[in-house]
């Protein structure tokens, strides 16, 4: 833990910094496997996942009968808080969908937007330690309920070829189109460039480690978009002395052990909670079975002894942490206060876990100080947003004097005839 | 004109592609350009003045007296366009911002999103021939109603240092707070960067050439965000029998005339508009003072002769224009069917230009195909959607199993620990 007792705010800037990834070293390696990927297809992901992941996989269409099987493979608790979850964050995301409303700007002139679905989405799972199943549902539901008509996802195998079956039973219960066996920088690749049996889509979505946030960067010289730049996950908690320094441990630690680069940030203006909370960091980090990850994390965490409870709050406005969790009595004198965050957590009862799993909002948000020009996931993610304009003869008459003027102004005759003609 | 008649849909994706720019070329003299503003700051910027617009600037930072002097140097006609188109877009963009709506996904579980505003945002526009101030109109009029606290603009100088005062009357008419004399690579990258005068900003827009594209592109190693990827301007016209050939004409020089890469497409299934809009665009170009750059547009524009405005709708969302013109007298049957596009005309008098300058849309729209992932710019792209979340001890209770079982199948423990350690 490093920690800081009222550091001066010409420090700040210095305190807020991430670490600096670099990517230049693997961006050879990434260009290699985007060719490879568009040269071979499908038997470039069936070598990768040889190489890779030790796993056979000669098909790498998962089949409807894995997908179907996926759901006697996981428990039956397991599946109902599943379904409680994907019902509360179709609730909070189907509320986004904002109506059309026709604005008449000048008698008229009626101009509106109107939504609609990017038509083909890629969802990128991570295999490894942990199966992000949660991480199906932030994404695959909002992209269901906005209409997209393909979604896909690609997860790496495991050395049996086999898919987590709590990945597949989500995937299959989010309206998943297709699911394949393929994962790291060639998953991307294959989203992007499109192969025998992957479809290219136009937008891709999920977490990685280097490589895939690496190949996500590549990807959009194809002219695919993706969800948002990546940077390690992040917590920043605020704390008053009525907070539960047990509470704020479990938190910080929550965050810590997603890994060894994990960035955890307390704040509190009582000296009581601020050592007690380290104490029960301590104690509690102990007892973790990631605790090797979340001691990491934690040697390069920030414990600040602030004078004011607004002064942690510029702070965190200047961090822009993904996650902010205001454990302070009258949590709602500063929300106005509150800049750049990715996602806030009010209170002592709103751990960050509540929505990285059910509580309803999106867990895919902006870190590595992106909070600041980033929104998190939501529907917004899944669609455009097109403007519409009707004109009637008198409608332009009546701005049509305007736009011939601004128009020649900027030296563009066409324009300015596009209306003289209209109006003639 | 490239003119096909009844095109095979097999044949379309060939026919949708776009130019494509190489951009390898150039990325060298970007990271130059960015390595000499991070050094030299200003001083950079006044040396680039000279040697790319032979202009002494010895003061980047447009000064009070420059701004006031702005509004006498221009006639009061168009300082009355600049203000009814003013009107317009805060008229259609002001209606954009949603109302924050909470929902209580879980009994005790409440969600919801407020905007934020991006601090501080950074506008280009570019010099040459065209002063484009309607572009400062469309950028810092949704900018000043989000509420950012810093709206900067760099446009190169003219070889006498000055800007024109179009564009220094809009800016002060749109509150932007600074604007400063430079123009190019290195404008975008001083915005990235910061410099003496400059201040480093979080988000860029604005158009510009494959410099400035390049550097944009370039700016978000640094954290930057960017509106959006750009390419050439593009419209798309659809007509029925009932369209004037006239109207459709204009419409397409009033694209073709911004450029020689400008993309030109025109569909109908009335042979005799087919023929009457060709001769008609030949007549009216040989008028246009950009005549060169129009007929080297038309050289590479598409004339497609359909059976069907259903078919002339699904290559079209295939193309995925930056703009859309639907000069049909049905045209309300057709909104649904549209999937890609960036902004949409209705009918035979709302034409592009309308749009361009003054309805109230705005005009700074996804071309090059990324109307298929990308919407256009609007007032989401000035503000960030920050989620929040407050759980009562009752409402962490209903869904606090649902966590603990979900985090425990994902392995993450501590994030099980945060729900248990409240509910103990």
């Amino acid at each position: 833990m490093k920690i800081y007792r009222y550091p001066e705010r010409k420090t700040w800037p210095e305190l807020v910094k991430r670490p600096v990834f670099e990517r230049e070293e693997i961006s050879g390696l990434i260009a290699e496997i985007f060719e490879t990927v568009e040269k071979d297809g499908d038997e470039a992901l069936i070598q990768f996942n040889k190489k890779f992941d030790q796993a056979l996989t000669p098909q790498i269409t998962v089949s409807e009968t894995e997908l179907d099987n996926a759901a006697d493979e996981i428990s039956e608790d397991l599946k109902k808080a599943i379904q409680q979850a994907k019902e509360n964050i179709s609730k909070f995301h189907a509320a986004q969908i904002a109506e059309t409303e026709k604005i008449e700007t000048t008698k008229g002139v009626i101009c509106w937007r109107e939504n609609r679905a990017v038509e083909k989405v890629g969802i990128y799972i991570p295999g490894g330690t942990a199966p992000l199943f949660s991480t199906v549902l932030m994404l695959a539901v909002p992209a269901q309920l906005a209409g997209c008509r393909e979604i896909i996802l690609c997860t790496p195998p495991d050395s049996n070829g086999n898919i987590n079956p709590a990945i597949l039973y989500t995937a299959k219960l989010c309206g998943i189109t297709q699911v394949f066996k393929t994962g790291g920088a060639q998953a991307v690749a294959a989203m992007a460039l499109g192969t025998e049996s992957i479809p290219k889509v136009y937008k891709i979505f999920g977490p990685g480690n280097q490589y895939v946030v690496a190949a996500k960067e590549f990807a959009q010289r194809y002219g695919v978009a993706i969800d948002m730049p990546a940077g390690p996950s992040e917590v920043l908690v605020i704390a008053d002395r009525q907070a539960v320094p047990e509470f704020c441990a479990a938190d910080l630690l929550s965050q810590a052990e997603h890994g060894s680069d994990s960035q955890v940030v307390f704040i509190t203006d009582d000296f009581k909670i601020f050592t007690s909370t380290m104490e029960a960091v301590e104690k509690q980090v102990k007892k973790l079975p990631r605790n090797d990850m979340a001691c990491k994390a934690l040697d390069h965490s920030l414990f600040i002894l602030t004078d004011s409870i607004e002064k942690a709050l510029d702070f965190s406005n200047l961090y822009a942490p993904e996650h902010l969790i205001l454990a302070l009595e009258d949590f709602e004198t500063y929300i106005p206060a509150i800049g750049n965050a990715g996602s806030v957590f009010l209170g002592n009862y709103s751990c960050e876990s509540a929505g990285d799993y059910a509580s309803g909002t999106n867990h895919t948000l902006p870190t590595n100080a992106y909070a600041r020009n980033y929104s998190g996931v939501s529907m917004d993610s899944f669609v455009k947003k097109i403007t519409f304009q009707h004109l009637s003869k008198e409608g332009l008459k009546k701005i049509g004097k305007t736009i011939e003027i601004m128009a020649e102004a900027e030296g563009l005759i066409a324009h300015k005839n596009a209306v003289s003609i209209r109006l003639k």
